[in-house]
């Protein structure tokens, strides 16, 4: 028996769920198929209790100024890390049941609990039921990467799917990849008190382009706890532990967190059955303005299209994909929609920020650099915080801002008001004529806008003042 | 004997040290006379060690999230509020430092030590020498004020010119007057274990004009620390301290900080000789596009002219009084030009921040207001700041942002962020198609914005999306 909807919709975390809202607006008639535990990557394991790992590590870090604030006492301070981790799941469960709101008032006919199987473009089988689609959504997520290899060390190696579990946290770990989610979990056991091996076998941390941000980031946070880097790791299971060896450093330790990036889920997705065209990656070919798959009736959104693997991102594309997947229903053309300015940020301290394009995207002929370094940014330094290099990259013709690179604090902030300028096509004329408070974190970026204008073809006479 | 020159500019503070640098790109033919110590009052006595001595506070206050966050000890915690005064002072002097870099290489053909006086429009005399310009920039700043009434206390009754001079502070303390830095430094001195009084004879705080943002505020802050509003403070000296009344409450306290706003310092500038119209205020008339006092050749910048006691604004009337004011030497026409988007942040805990129009200058029928209540918000949540309220005014006919009040977490990089977008003019629309990371503080405007837009007159059908 065919059961025949508008739009299935494979996958109910964050992308699936933003593609429902737009579904919904036109129909009623759709199916959202869940395979595995409800509830989002990034509440269950992702953005959400990572955020209060770093708050609660940052908390206890702050010690260390105390003595230069004229606060007594910070060598009697200790960590219960077993609270710590209970905290963390009390606030990772609320969020979790946020996200559960969503479907909480699905009926059965709407939400079904299985893996869902494509057996033809058009249809998809889940629990032995067939299910026939005007259109498709794939928004089945990703998950972590183990090395095969590691299976050997399987109970002493985990990711991040086990790591939020954890009631207590061993005495060593080593965490194996240094893009965002390893340098932030890395940082934080650290200054939990945990001996800590972070190891990457590429000379940067959090994937930055740029040499001279990364210059400053893996000296900055290396100087606080040891960054293993440009060495692959390797693993071997000893009497005492795992001992961990990169180039020539070595420490054997209680557990490992994997964290070498994540892969999509579409091996179980019968792929075969359609018409679907893959690309080098084994990810469906789709369009990023559309998010449709080729010319076929299904679209793609979320983390398993393995270009931006971000909640933000997620929804974005879930929405884009919701819209373009229900029009058929009322008979309109799928429509293409403008991406958002490129922005990620790791939350290690200080943050990593990148906006916009970054080098592989841009001529370095054609751009100008804006730097400021933050050893003498005023309220920077009143923070105890005064470490760090904000770059801007400037179209040199005519000072359009084109991207950003940073490692400061406060670049989550930061970010938000370069991403907005870029999308609004500021240049840095039209920025420093915006506002800039005083003491704030933003006149780093004010000074960064200066350092660019003598690099520029242009020039304008009173810069921060604008005629009426 | 009459010295010519083309500008002479009273005030070597922040105002004039920015007029300065716009009169340096067409003549080195000015002086710059500064009655007083040098060093700007943002540096010496505002905006620098206020901010240290908050940030110190904060951080030991920070102790009260410890123990859900699993780190122990906080009870062991205690203040040398000597060494953090000595911290203040430290940062202070740096700073200050770094402002007379901007006199130390001034030779005294153009700087003057010495208080000047109007003797006609276009001449002033100090230390008996007569200097006649083609334009005069008056930046003399402001001085706190205190009441006559209060000289009977005069040496338990201090400023914020004493304040960052106490090598100790008092046990107890009366700060009287609830605008942004009473507030701040009331609530720094309560977080430090002194015992405090805080007292505004209106019952809003930071001049609030949004009563629900006051509410928020008031409750928020005054749940931390007593606030005494809606009387007037009285003040008597007894055996024990003073004795400090307003309603119902009574405490008896060994100093007391005035805070009640701040004079232009006007009174010795002998502006009688010149044909200077005052306003109401006591403050000579101008234009703020110009910065010109009627049609004279005088110009008035910074906070002497009492509009926007900022070092930011400041910063903007210098450069526009400097720019205009040496038009002369240039044969140019003095140039209107635009104001900055308001922004006000009080840097107390909840930030409080006002951006844009506020109630006085809107209509209130003419506008939809966005609204979001921090208790929900992810990521203040997590931080345990999730306390506040932020509120947008837009223009209800076409959704352009008009203005916003807030008291909430990280409010200073919230209104720049809006500040920005004002100053932009965009609409909700707009702002709702800017990428919003997760989980950051920005999504709880992204809360405010969905809020208000369904009560706007328009509507958009995918208000998150641009088409291409």
């Amino acid at each position: 028996m065919t059961r025949e909807v508008d739009v299935a919709i494979l996958g109910a975390g964050s992308a699936g769920l933003f593609a429902l809202s737009q579904v919904k607006r036109e129909t009623e008639n759709y199916v959202l198929i869940n395979g595995g535990e409800l509830g989002t990557t990034c509440a269950r394991v992702g953005c959400m209790p990572s955020k209060v790992l770093i708050q609660v590590a940052e908390d206890y870090h702050r010690k260390g100024i105390f003595e230069r604030h004229g606060i007594e006492g910070a060598v009697e301070l200790s960590i219960d890390v077993p609270a710590s981790m209970e905290h963390v799941q009390d606030l990772r469960d609320m969020f979790v049941d946020r996200t559960l709101g969503a479907t909480d008032d699905l009926d059965e006919a709407h939400l079904i609990e299985g893996y869902a199987k494509f057996v033809a473009n058009d249809t998809v089988e889940v629990n032995g039921e067939q299910i026939k689609a005007k259109s498709i959504i794939i928004a089945t997520g990703s998950a972590p990467i183990v090395p095969a290899a590691w299976q050997a060390f399987a109970d002493d190696v985990i990711t991040t799917d086990q790591f939020f579990e954890l009631e207590d946290l061993p005495d060593s770990m080593a965490v194996i990849g240094m893009g965002s989610i390893g340098l932030e979990i890395g940082q934080s056991l650290h200054r939990l008190g945990i001996k800590v091996a972070a190891v990457d076998q590429l000379n940067t941390i959090a994937k930055l382009e740029d040499n001279e941000v990364n210059d400053v980031a893996v000296a900055t946070i290396g100087k606080e706890f040891p960054l293993w880097l440009g060495e692959a790791a390797t693993l071997e299971k000893i009497d005492t532990g795992i001992q961990v060896s990169a180039g020539g450093n070595q420490l054997v330790v209680d557990k490992v967190l994997a964290s070498l990036g994540r892969k999509p889920n579409l091996d179980n997705l019968n792929l075969e059955a359609t018409d679907i065209e893959l690309g080098e990656d084994g990810v469906p070919l789709y369009d990023p303005l559309t998010m449709q798959v080729g010319d076929l009736p299904i679209f793609i959104a979320g983390d398993v299209n393995m270009d931006r693997p971000l909640l933000h991102e997620a929804g974005h594309e879930g929405r884009v994909a919701g819209y373009n997947a229900v029009r058929p229903v009322v008979n309109g053309p799928i429509e293409k929609f403008k991406r958002k300015v490129a922005l990620g940020i790791t939350f290690c301290d200080p943050n990593i920020a990148t906006v916009g394009k970054q080098f592989s995207e841009l001529n370095e002929s054609d751009i100008a650099i804006g730097e400021i370094q933050f050893a003498p940014v005023g309220r920077a330094l009143i923070m105890g915080k005064n470490r760090g290099l904000l770059r801007l990259y400037v179209q040199k013709s005519d000072g359009l801002l084109l991207g950003a690179c940073m490692c400061c604090v406060k670049a989550e902030n930061l970010a938000h008001l370069i991403a907005w300028s870029i999308q609004s096509g500021m240049t840095v004329f039209d920025m420093l004529k915006m506002p800039f408070y005083h003491p704030v974190i933003e006149e780093a970026l004010q000074a960064a806008l200066y350092n660019v204008l003598s690099k520029l073809d242009i020039r304008q006479d009173v810069v921060e003042l604008e005629r009426v």
